[in-house]
């Protein structure tokens, strides 16, 4: 077995569930995941936790709910399991990405709110997604399964302490602060020159643990909950929503809505999107990728937006997280949460306060920061 | 897809559990059992059960049981998960029948004792085990891949409403009975000249459905618990005990026990069965298979002991469901359960009390029946 695989089961039960003896722990493991479960397994043995292992397929999923009449009811079952579990391990590793594709969008909603109450038990345990690398994602991210390994574990296997710490200045710096202007000026695209408040607000260092509340592996973020936006953006990475492809995004904002918007490719799926709910049309994420173990876009969220020197933006809902204590209330509320990337790693500042902490993907503490 | 594979589906779901809108239904996927996975779930979408899937891999049990000190655990979330759940369907398809080999068995057995009250929560449920056919399982019985799945189906896809209709007629003559003789006569082996009594005992008509108390498809056998066993068997189907082939196994009985033995390879793998408990050395069935869509012996015993016109007794523990309420605690007790079974389609006679009741593989009721 690829060395590497036995050292992304370590990081996973380790760093990112801090698994202990005793654990009730779920594994979920996807299709193509098999390998990955096997080393995982080895692990959870080796601490002494109890493992039920389940499986995720979207070809079982797509069948199920194609034969479903649409009258969902609640799963005693699921909901009991991850009631009485301490950590969800979710391994994805699909054989084909787009296996629900004729899957109605309103037939799976409907079944996910029928499930709210075991989803919600799940949300309550240690609970962390990771991806097993696939031939079907390296197709999705138009490589060979040999470099998208390569990339997948560049990704996930970092020094995930050291990275916490940097990351944990960039926390400290908008925790102080009160507004983030993120300004790109490129000479082909449209100008970024957005104004957002985060005053208030907790920014969260997340660092793939759930030490640091983050439950992706790889992860490598640091994200807020912006308001009171005001401006304009372009997100020059394209994204996948509902099966299709969206190029070249640009909004603008008035304060805190989106009064306006384009897309270069799909406009009428981004107009559905913004219309889904009034909050839809407010940010719920400000978020900086410092991951640079992630080169390149690969058409995957779990990876694009953790990418070094890029940000993304969410329209939809907040998390709670960024709130303080008794403040959850107030984060925007939204069905949806769909992150927009944009490349800051030339022509960009992000400022925080009036002073630049980040000038063309280099941080004013990393050697190469010019100061102005 | 193969449109055995949907019937096979449809069988277990309808026949066997008879699942129904709303049950609460755990699909345990076999590593190589995905195809008939699709299957299931699109006929437990079609009829509004709940699914959960759960993923049954001998690699995956094999790296946990060899990393884990052997101090195991009781498992809250997989006995929550089997509490809940109304229906358990175990589809087998292994890609490797000894991905468990080097695992001991002392660590197995201290695993499923620390599991026992999960164990007990799943076999509260409708459960239903059956198998699909993989290329191990067909290297394990000798033949192609096509050849086994024509074997596979033929076995499963049964009539199973008539082929029960039959097994009643047995039935009723056995639970009449009060002393059942085995006999079989041929120039090239050792005789079998057994008799048992089993009077007081209740027969199972194991037809493929929990409607019958039966939760094996393939089934196809009748089955009770005799006692005061006398005389000599002898076993030519070979069976794999502990990983070892053990052929021509020979018992002789006196007031119930075995009181000397043989085989004819492997012979030590048969004392230790005898001596891991006092009941190890009592017979706890005695079954007469009748799905004559099995033709043929495949070193599972899933399939070997339904086989028409053969004769399967076991050592050790008795099932309480030949039992009459109330009299459970006089099931014969032990720690384990093994089927050795003979061939009685010539030379050989089955009597009830006195009455010849089968012939050279024909029952009394059948076209063919010779009657002396």
């Amino acid at each position: 077995m690829d060395e590497r695989i036995t050292e992304h089961a370590r990081t996973l039960v380790d760093w990112s569930a801090r698994v202990e003896r005793g654990d009730d722990v779920v594994v979920s493991v996807g299709a193509g995941a098999h390998d990955l479960a096997v080393a995982v397994c080895a692990e959870l043995g080796a601490r002494g936790a109890n493992v039920v292992t389940t499986y995720a397929s979207g070809e079982l999923d797509r069948a199920y709910l194609r034969a479903h009449d649409g009258e969902f009811a609640a799963s005693d079952a699921e909901r009991a399991l991850y009631e009485e579990s301490d950590v969800v391990l979710r391994l994805g590793g699909p054989l084909n990405t787009t296996a629900m594709a004729d899957v109605p969008g309103e037939t799976q909603a409907a079944r996910a709110r029928a499930h709210q109450a075991a989803r919600e038990a799940r949300l309550d345990t240690r609970w962390v997604s990771t991806v097993h690398p696939t031939r079907a994602l390296a197709q999705q991210a138009g490589m060979s399964f040999e470099e998208y390994r390569d990339f997948a574990y560049d990704a996930i296997l970092r020094d995930w302490e050291s990275l916490a710490a940097e990351m944990a200045r960039l926390k400290a710096v908008l925790d102080d602060g009160s507004e983030v202007r993120l300004v790109t000026e490129r000479d082909v695209q449209p100008s970024t020159d957005l104004t957002m408040s985060i005053d208030g607000r907790v920014a969260v260092n997340s660092a793939a643990s759930v030490a640091y509340d983050s439950h992706n592996l790889p992860s490598g973020e640091v994200f807020t909950a912006p308001y009171a936006t005001e401006g304009e953006a372009f997100f020059d990475v394209p994204m996948t929503l509902q099966g299709r492809r969206v190029r070249d995004v640009w909004l603008s904002f008035e304060a805190g809505e989106v009064v306006d918007f384009s897309a270069g490719t799909n406009e009428d799926v981004l107009a559905d999107l913004l219309d889904t709910d009034p909050g839809a049309r407010r940010l719920g994420e400000l978020g900086i990728g410092m991951n640079r173990g992630i080169d390149r876009f690969t058409d995957n969220v779990l990876f694009d937006e953790k990418m070094g020197d890029t940000v993304h933006l969410a329209v939809g809902r907040a998390y709670e997280s960024n709130f303080p204590p008794g403040h959850e209330d107030e984060a925007n509320d939204s069905a949806v949460h769909v992150d927009m990337i944009t490349d800051v790693s030339s022509e960009s500042t992000i400022a925080v306060d009036g002073e630049v902490i980040q000038r063309n993907g280099r941080f004013r503490w990393e050697d190469g920061f010019e100061a102005a």
